[in-house]
């Protein structure tokens, strides 16, 4: 077998990205029939690969596998078909979930994160056995769907099927390119932890006359715990956060400076005032390299005259390399319960799914596989080596469990809308995405079993 | 005449309690069939004086008048049909718009604010008409359905009704009696000032990990921007937002001294684990005597992984008298332009309906009447003079308009759960309140006309 498959037209592909992303698979709302809905959907694609549901503690897996290519590596394709809340529905152009195409682009939550990648994948195979009859390496599949709430079972799940999972490297269809201008490959994720901070008072509501003056504000409380979360010049002011972190190396900070970045095109393209970050650091770093707190939600109360009695923030963390989850947890805990004022009372609720930082060597053989792809499809293009700051909590789990790196191969953009109202996809990326998957899987297919996998290629990079 | 009328027992005027309150006349969702349907019940109550509606800009005004006393005082009645939003439904025990009577309580929204003090008067007056064929005070009525997103639309409506409503002494229905344990007298109301802030960032929420660490979260900005509108120990940090306030007399001070107050039993009561206010006052002074700045509802964002474009704030400030409402508008807007980070903008929107705080002097005349008619019914029992820490807009404008003290005579109980969930009326207080009306009549009916004028106390209280 030489050379790869040939494809349709991208819009081919469209009513088939229709399909699925019509199917609202919001594992945050986990309404089970639309969960199963979308993992059988996803299952009769891989009916080349004896594609099937798997149960586990919560929406199950899609799995399958085509092993016939003996003697070549084998990889496991990652993805996840549940999606994010839509979030405020007027402020969605479109339907969420109806794809709708317009200007060159497919709109619809899930599109881009991580429906459409999932289909570049998913076609790619198909071609590969519909016009060559095999593929050119052993692929396994492991779809989750219940990556947007921090793939809570999928650890436990991974293990108890550590044997029918071993790969020599993980190919993730999730995880964006992180912008449109050139081809880029990322080399790190973030981690992540969330938690939930309620601040009650009273045992209701006060009417903010009667009762006024005489106790705590619980949204006083939580202003106050939330602003001292922060210094006013944006580093993070939870005592122990940073622990572990190392400082960037003077070749980081180079590499990242030679990248081409424009700090008010980007504030422009926002649409904010001014950027604003921690200080000593440029915007690339950090957002590819330091680590960050933000308050997603606040609660509390309402437009009405009262003293609520609850208030409360949903806070996540993004953590680089150096942190643990589990520190940085205590250490907000333990933050939180020195400054709370008196009058109130604080309450932390960790969700479950927290994370550690990813990171894959540049010079694992895996990304110069990659390089090459992407080098194929857009010819005369430098590929960027960039970082991801959302988080891929399989990746860390991979390697511990699989002993396999992961390569993000994703072919959708974070400019892309996603967790926000009016997520898209490029269409055009359809198929430059299917064919440097099947690209990059033939230069995969040439490498030899088990040189990939994390321990020998730790052990070749230490010599 | 002499006397008062007799009254049955309280239970037989549930039933229409029960009507009034079965009509959810939310002034904030301001469902017009709604209001009218309140509006025209309680004209139809005032047939004996001509009861109809009035339009104005908002909801109507229901009116009547009686007025075959020649030579006796003319008071106007005041009170409001219109109530609160339920707020969270499900902390509600009993629906809100069902009366439900249990333990001598009957629950439902408006019971207690305004409609059951409302009956109060309804039923008073249709006694004395029923059993002496008249009244013995020439009696107008102004029943408003905007008093609880802060009378709007009344002082135009007043100014433009000035003559059909002239009077010698307002009584409102409206104002709970601050506590259960002893008659009161209410001798001052606070103003009020509403605003909302909202912040905004990005022109979209944006992923917390593929942006976090570039801008500033509008809800950390928020979170700084409402901290900083206290000192940690409870003073409102906004510059001059005490300015105009007289502080308070040492014989103000051992007058509420002299009240019987108990910190550890008042924190019980509300279940917060401390009290908390002003440094350097008591509780009662500062529930009494001081201003207040109340964050009453904070939104922004959700549960997920966003950094949000916009988060908001609803802030009340209470006022006491020296502080003007615009002044105070003012304070907030220019300090929060001032401390607001750069990276989001803020915005300021004042509600309409701001009020300045209200007294009458304990010496009124109207103040000795109403004294000997809870003495009558409560008899042994000390009239405390109290404050009102809420905020009664139209007390200021009929003093403006109308030249006409009010006199505060509700019997609502301001523990009895105004603008929370679960709010009721003892149902002992419509007989004693039924009495206390008729007395309080029969003594006013004896006075001058005229004597008891704004401008004709405060010029003898002068001399």
């Amino acid at each position: 077998m030489a050379g790869i498959p040939s494809f349709k037209d991208d819009e081919h592909y469209l009513p088939e990205l229709a399909e699925f992303v019509g199917i609202p698979s919001i594992s945050r709302d986990s309404h089970r029939p639309y969960m199963l809905a979308a993992a059988e959907w996803l299952a009769g694609q891989l009916a080349f690969a004896n594609g099937r549901l798997v149960e586990t503690d919560g929406n199950p897996v899609v799995t399958g596998e085509w092993l016939g290519a003996p003697g070549a590596p084998t990889v496991l394709v990652y993805g996840h078909y549940d999606v994010q809340p839509t979030g405020s529905p007027e402020e969605w152009h479109t339907p969420p979930f109806e794809l709708t195409v317009t200007d060159g682009r497919a709109y619809g939550r899930g599109a881009t994160d991580d429906k459409g990648p999932i289909l570049v994948v998913l076609k790619t195979a198909q071609a590969y056995i519909e016009q060559f009859g095999r593929l050119p390496l052993n692929v396994k599949f492991l779809f989750e769907g219940e990556e947007e709430i921090g793939s809570p079972n999928l650890p436990a799940f991974l293990r108890q099927h550590a044997e029918q999972f071993s790969a020599d490297l993980v190919i993730s269809a999730d995880g964006a390119q992180w912008r449109p201008t050139e081809p880029s490959l990322s080399v790190a994720s973030k981690g992540l932890v969330s938690l939930d901070i309620e601040v009650s008072g009273a045992t209701r509501d006060l009417h903010s006359g009667r009762y006024g003056g005489t106790v705590q504000n619980p949204v006083h409380a939580l202003a106050e715990l939330l602003a001292g979360l922060h210094t006013p010049d944006g580093l993070v002011a939870v005592p122990g956060f940073y622990d572990g972190i190392e400082d960037l190396t003077p070749q980081q900070r180079a590499d990242i400076a030679a990248v081409a970045w424009d700090d008010d095109a980007y504030a422009a393209e926002l649409g904010v005032p001014a950027l604003h970050g921690e200080p000593g650091y440029s915007t690339l770093e950090r957002l590819w390299m330091r680590p960050t707190l933000e308050i997603n939600g606040i609660t509390g109360g309402g437009p009405y005259t009262v003293i609520p009695h609850l208030a409360g923030a949903h806070v996540t963390c993004r953590l680089v390399p150096g942190q643990r989850p589990e520190d940085v947890l205590d250490a907000i805990r333990a933050h939180l319960a020195a400054v709370v004022t008196p009058g109130v009372r604080v309450a932390v609720t960790a969700e479950k799914g927290g994370a550690a930082a990813y990171t894959i060597d540049p010079g694992h053989p895996a990304i110069a596989s990659a390089r090459a792809a992407l080098t194929m499809v857009y010819p005369g293009e430098e590929v960027i080596f960039a970082r991801i700051g959302g988080t891929l909590p399989a990746t860390v789990l991979f390697e511990e469990v699989l002993d396999a790196k992961t390569l993000f191969f994703s072919f959708s953009i974070a400019d892309e809308m996603l967790h926000a109202p009016n997520e898209f996809m490029r269409i055009r990326r359809l198929g430059e995405g299917m064919r440097a998957w099947s690209e990059l899987w033939r230069l995969l297919g040439e490498q030899a079993p088990g040189a990939m996998s994390a321990s020998t290629w730790a052990a070749g990079a230490a010599k």
